[in-house]
């Protein structure tokens, strides 16, 4: 196989829970995977350290710098952008602030230095997905609201990109998944007594990102962002 | 006038153009006036200064501190956050980051953070007033990706602080006007063109906040996004 025939995903968030089983799966159909995160994920074939430390600006310069590297002048077929976390907290909580932080470090982020990065480095044609929450789509969400705000920030990131003067490659798919619950295995020891047939399994996702990259499954429109919607172990995509 | 009985209000972002209209508003009512923004406004008669170069959390802490002490035990009417700005850049612009940095910054960080003190310091059946933006809530912003992604947040956080369990004193109303463009005299230099009898009047807004706080004026349900429409130099209030 010829070097420019190789298929090229970066997954920002690879070491997490839903980034390593994307990582892979991608690995496992053959594809170059590259992670990005603060920790490396040794299945990965190029791993990108991001320094916490550092402020927004800089992981930016920093990270597209390794990116420039890395792709040596080749593009992305897929940018898919799993990072991301949960807090609680309403207004009276003492980790208002912090909290509301984390989240916008978490999601924000990493959803806009992933957009920097497809601007530069997807092919055209290629997918962005970046991770939203039905929770912020369904009204106020006043226990968790620095969560809900910046999953907020990412679904409105994502109507933009999806719209002509986005400034992504033409014919580039921006999409956002927008779970319910992940059947991560924090969220099983944080949530005993939860009804897992509810949870959307990492696999799924997984699977369902790599078909709509391949286009084994129709892409939604850009712009879309899809509820994951699981019943009884069966997930619905919704629209919203 | 016993000082019990007198009427207070803090208005985060106080020396911005809006801000300094609403502070010389209130002031002419009789009204006790905090200003916090990062330069001091004369008028008001307590300025807390927020030092830019610090974190989220530390300006938390550094303006919860300063509250405290300037309160002495009161509790406030009204929080009037009009902070804010304007920067755009789609994701290819080279300031996606920087841009989308300063207006989570000056829109996030200060709705936040005037939540906080809200649930602190606001008196029941008190005030919480926001900025939102009608560009926000009217689809994508694919040309001001960071600007938009900042006031979708602030909207988000909106909806969650007028719920129940949203942690802010009882009775209290939290809203976010949401304007198109308001005539201040930095618009009115870069957008010399324009239809100045579409843009809303910073006197306008600062009376509508008045009368809301004074009831003078029906105040919209907590959780309001009220769109201010202008048409002809006559403003509509349009709840999203």
């Amino acid at each position: 196989m010829a070097a420019s025939s190789v298929n090229r995903a970066l997954v920002y968030g690879g070491k997490g829970a839903l980034g390593s089983t994307v990582v892979n799966f991608f690995k496992s159909k053959g594809w170059w995977v590259c992670s990005v995160d603060l920790f490396p994920n040794e299945e990965a074939q190029v791993n990108l350290i991001v320094d916490p430390a550092l402020s927004w600006t800089d992981q930016e310069s920093s990270i597209l710098t390794k990116v420039e590297e890395t792709l040596a002048g080749e593009k992305l077929d897929a940018i898919l952008c799993v990072a991301g976390g949960w807090a609680g907290g309403n207004a009276a909580a003492k980790a208002l602030v912090k909290n509301s932080d984390l989240m916008c470090k978490q999601s924000v982020w990493t959803s806009v230095l992933s957009a920097g990065i497809a601007a530069k480095y997807l092919k055209e044609g290629g997918l962005l997905q970046l991770t939203g929450a039905k929770a912020a789509l369904d009204g106020g969400t006043p226990g968790m609201l620095g969560y809900g705000l910046a999953k907020a920030a990412v679904h409105q990131l994502v109507r933009g990109l999806g719209m002509d003067g986005s400034g992504l490659p033409a014919n580039a798919t921006a999409l956002a998944i927008c779970p319910v619950t992940l059947d991560t295995p924090m969220n099983r020891k944080f949530m005993q007594d939860a009804d897992f047939s509810s949870w959307t399994s990492l696999e799924f996702v997984a699977s369902l990102l790599f078909d709509w990259v391949t286009g084994a499954q129709a892409r939604p429109a850009s712009g879309s962002l899809v509820q994951l919607i699981t019943k009884e172990g069966k997930t619905d995509l919704v629209t919203a």
